[in-house]
């Protein structure tokens, strides 16, 4: 690299300076007229999605970079599409490829939570509301819906995950479908899963984006029963969540009282 | 909105006329001269960062957007510092906000590994390596080990998570310290915790750029032992993941088989 560097002030500053050129008659959206106090404006913009079209991208990226990287990039993919501000050009959809496989295989959060959780967060302020009802959603509805056109595999079994684990939310798919955690089969499940998901989380922000009220989720009954005690208004106080506790604290009914 | 909205090749290529702009006399770094294939260049570039600045900078920012938010953020943010690429400061750090208390309080990923992981992603095509040995390194370490110059809130207690949930991690440190899940002293944990994991990423990166090899990471004996049926190659087939197995599955010893 050679030349000098310039400061974020300037690069900010020119760019204005380009975008109000009579010379070259455009406006760059998004980036115009930012003032060093506006730089980070957020959250950025988003404008309502069609839900078919953000399935079908997500589908057709998903064998790039996998889970996060597919319902993450749909859903960028989009605003690209859409033109409303250049700095999705920017935003790199690779950042998101750690994401698969519930992060590098370890089985952890479902890369397509993951993803779609974050491009909720960098386009609403409301983001905690909407990420709860995504996850709740995913936790009890039969995955995967979406039939793709051209389906790369044909699949049929859906299965409840009852958990935002990745680990668990393939285990539970493998068992219903009799197909093993690597073959092409889970594979399929999965980008077809990582199309549902980011094209609940457009759902959400239309709904966000109409007004419309997006209800509150609350964990369940046999949750709030742990958290009596285990959570931090309890007497134990060890504990906060939103996971099924009894999924991997079996047989902790009353009996441990 | 008003104004015409321009292309993606218009909008790179106005920065590129600029950048070459002899009235200018200054590089956009980054952005310079590049061509329509190279837009999304990655891994974005990466130089050596000082682990101790980047423990200050996550600590201090942490107030701001939480785990996710500030091992993320002291990387980007001492990217933006060195200068390298005008990228940098058009990536948002609220969109991070949302990986707080393992993805909005449901106690999944740790949000620290999670933003941490993400950044990582960003910078080096072996984030595959050097994830699993932050991982690897998270779960076996009793942390935090970082001991702020001015701490906000004194804490000794230090734990092993043994998972990279932050259930897990969080529960594990309440009950070595004695302290409620929503403490002060809780928070202060985490946000130590933070800095920790930042600088950890940042220590692999740096070894990684210096053509040090990092050493390959692989599960443990008993999660090798689980795998040997229930991983894609064994019998059933119905597994994969890196976690330890007899956490959230006790009892399973030889006894099921």
């Amino acid at each position: 690299m050679t030349g000098k560097t310039v400061s974020r002030r300037e690069f900010f500053g020119e760019v204005a300076k380009l975008a109000t050129g009579a010379a070259l008659g455009v406006t760059l959206v998004g980036l115009e007229a930012r003032s060093e106090a506006e730089e980070g404006t957020w959250p950025w913009p988003y404008v309502q999605l069609d839900l078919e079209a953000v399935k079908e991208k997500a589908y057709e990226i998903f064998p790039r970079g996998h889970c996060m990287y597919a319902a993450f990039g749909a859903l960028v993919l989009s605003m690209r599409e859409k033109g409303i501000d250049e700095r999705y050009e920017v935003l790199p959809l690779e950042m998101m490829e750690y994401g698969k496989g519930g992060l590098m295989g370890w089985g952890i959060l479902c890369g397509a939570l993951n993803g779609a959780a974050a491009f909720i967060s960098l386009v609403s302020k409301d983001y905690g509301k909407l990420i709860d009802q995504l996850v709740g959603w995913y936790i009890k509805t039969p995955l995967p819906i979406y039939r793709p056109l051209n389906p790369k595999t044909k699949i049929k079994a859906q299965s409840i995950a009852g958990s935002p684990l990745c680990h668990v939310s393939v285990t539970k798919w493998c068992e219903a479908s009799g197909f093993g955690s690597k073959s092409p089969e889970r594979v399929e499940r999965c980008r077809r899963l990582a199309a549902d998901v980011a094209a609940k989380a457009a759902e959400l922000l239309n709904m966000a984006l109409a007004g419309k009220a997006v209800p509150p989720w609350s964990p369940s009954k046999s949750v709030k029963g742990c958290l009596k005690c285990h959570g931090p208004k309890g007497e134990v106080k060890d504990v906060f969540g939103k996971m099924e506790c009894l999924m991997c604290h079996p047989g902790m009914g009353k009996s441990h009282y």
